[in-house]
């Protein structure tokens, strides 16, 4: 087994999953290319099934599992994205999901899961309690876990967003997306670099989650905690088997401070009528930030997702009508 | 002059503007369709230049005047959508736009129109204040005044949103569309039973500003005052050429009350990741609660703007990322 996945498995992996996703939509903004000076095409993963890119790479997963592994269902520990993308490919397969949620995942997260028809555990919130969670279930069941970004197939699928990307749009100057455990970024790194060779590839991340971007200048893995991102995909560690990955093929990570990322997620709203989560404005909030340091004037932009909690969004609309 | 306007001049309204504006997407959802029990076909409207369908009517207009009538420049009272396209359009003929705007129009409305280079008079909000403003500005620059609907330059342009919709999706058992001054409406209505002749053709309005459900019902303009809608956009009475398209080829008029227009922004904020505004919700709100008057499967609805005041969005997700 190759130590990364090649261009190779995105390619397969996008053949194995594409009647099972959407095709999503690539948009543009005149204004916010005017705010850049750049042409901006923005890939619409929060327009994807389940509402994030998450779903390409867990149904590559499942689909590769073979009929006794599927058989005994899979499980992870997440409560976010991976959750309910996992939920979401295992009812496709017609196969069982365990997910071990924390007790502090929101309210609206839970009931997508639990919607999808996945079994919820809930555990204490630390890692530990997570960790300790799903190891009882992988003992009582025999399921097979499904690491949110550790793992070949994972990454393979995620490359598949990066590769519709460049096929709509042609040869990019450079292409950012974020990195939280880096599934996404290794994944878009390995299909950028095999479709569109000169394209540079920037990971991007919050200051106040800055692992991947600290990691990336040491050479070497280093880990933290970082509960104060509002950015909660990105809180993750960067993992062992992307890290390679991304500090082989990834020209830059760069960082952007939390203000900077609601007043992407705003401009975003404002401009181009779209919504995305927290996570996904980062990217466009660095490109705004970093522009000098992004060469080129045919920038691709993965919008990762779009589950924000509604209610911060609407909550001030109900008041405000209440008024009237 | 016919006394109305027919297909023939929707399709060349469609085919003078067309390179002016954007043909916008048509998306679907899954998870509304299934609210619904139906297969709704959403045309982003929202996503079109100046953030609403507004721009197609009057640059239709703008096309439409003479080299000498061009000279003069052209004028309007609006505080919304209407004032915002007219001075896009202007600047793209290079001609003068003269806005009257009520002082009470919100500062990012004001800044969009002296953003895109109109000249900009404020007046009292009342309607007496900003005709009398219009009045003024016409005796001076002999502008020529472009009225928000109720003329057949602005209803030609209106309909080719809805011609769009139909190129794109075929047949449709029904189209559903927002009724302020009735310009998008008896554009609509038009351009359906022109393309599709058996689709039904909806008008939606907020039960707070119902005055043309009472028309309809009544057969006669039945005018009154409606401040307390958050639909600004449909604060507006019918009117005198839009009202008798709409009586002959509008199947019916259905409304909403407040409270269900905002959860209809909530369900497309989460779930199709849009930003509409309130004008633009009341629509698929009319679809949630009226399902059993609206007959067929495959139904069209015009997201006519995304106009929302962001910082009714924004600013709880800024009080809740300080707290972190």
């Amino acid at each position: 087994m190759a130590n990364e996945p090649t261009f190779e498995d995105i390619l397969q992996a996008y053949g194995r999953i594409n009647s099972y996703i959407h095709k999503t939509h690539v948009l543009t903004s005149r204004s916010l290319d005017q705010l850049c000076s750049a042409n901006i095409f923005f890939k619409c993963e929060n327009f994807q099934k389940t509402g994030s890119f998450k779903i390409r790479g867990v149904t590559n997963a499942v689909l590769m599992l073979s009929p006794q592994e599927a058989a005994k269902g899979v499980a992870t520990h997440s409560s976010g994205n991976h959750a309910a993308a996992l939920a979401f490919a295992a009812r496709m397969r017609g196969i069982k999901a365990y997910i071990v949620m924390p007790r502090s995942a929101p309210p609206v997260k839970r009931e997508a899961v639990i919607g999808y028809g996945a079994e919820v555990f809930f555990s204490e919130p630390t890692m530990e309690a997570r960790e300790e969670g799903l190891k009882k279930i992988l003992e009582k069941t025999g399921a097979v876990p499904i690491h949110p970004f550790d793992d070949f197939r994972i990454i393979s699928g995620q490359g598949s967003a990066a590769l519709e990307l460049c096929e709509s749009v042609g040869k990019l100057d450079a292409v950012l997306a974020p990195v939280g455990g880096g599934g996404l970024l290794s994944g878009t790194a390995i299909a950028v670099s095999g479709t569109s060779p000169g394209t540079k590839i920037f990971g991007v991340e919050p200051t106040a989650a800055d692992d991947a971007a600290r990691s990336f200048r040491a050479g070497r893995i280093i880990r933290g905690t970082y509960p104060h991102t509002i950015a909660d995909g990105l809180r993750t560690n960067i993992g062992s088997l992307t890290f390679p990955i991304i500090q082989q093929r990834v020209t830059n990570i760069l960082t952007v401070p939390e203000e900077e990322i609601i007043e992407a997620i705003r401009l975003v709203l404002e401009r181009m009528k779209v919504v995305i989560e927290p996570s996904a404005a980062v990217a466009f909030a660095v490109l705004v930030r970093h522009r000098s340091k992004i060469p080129g004037k045919k920038i691709g932009i993965i919008f990762s997702g779009g589950n924000i909690d509604t209610s911060l969004l609407i909550n001030r609309l109900r008041t405000s009508c209440s008024k009237q």
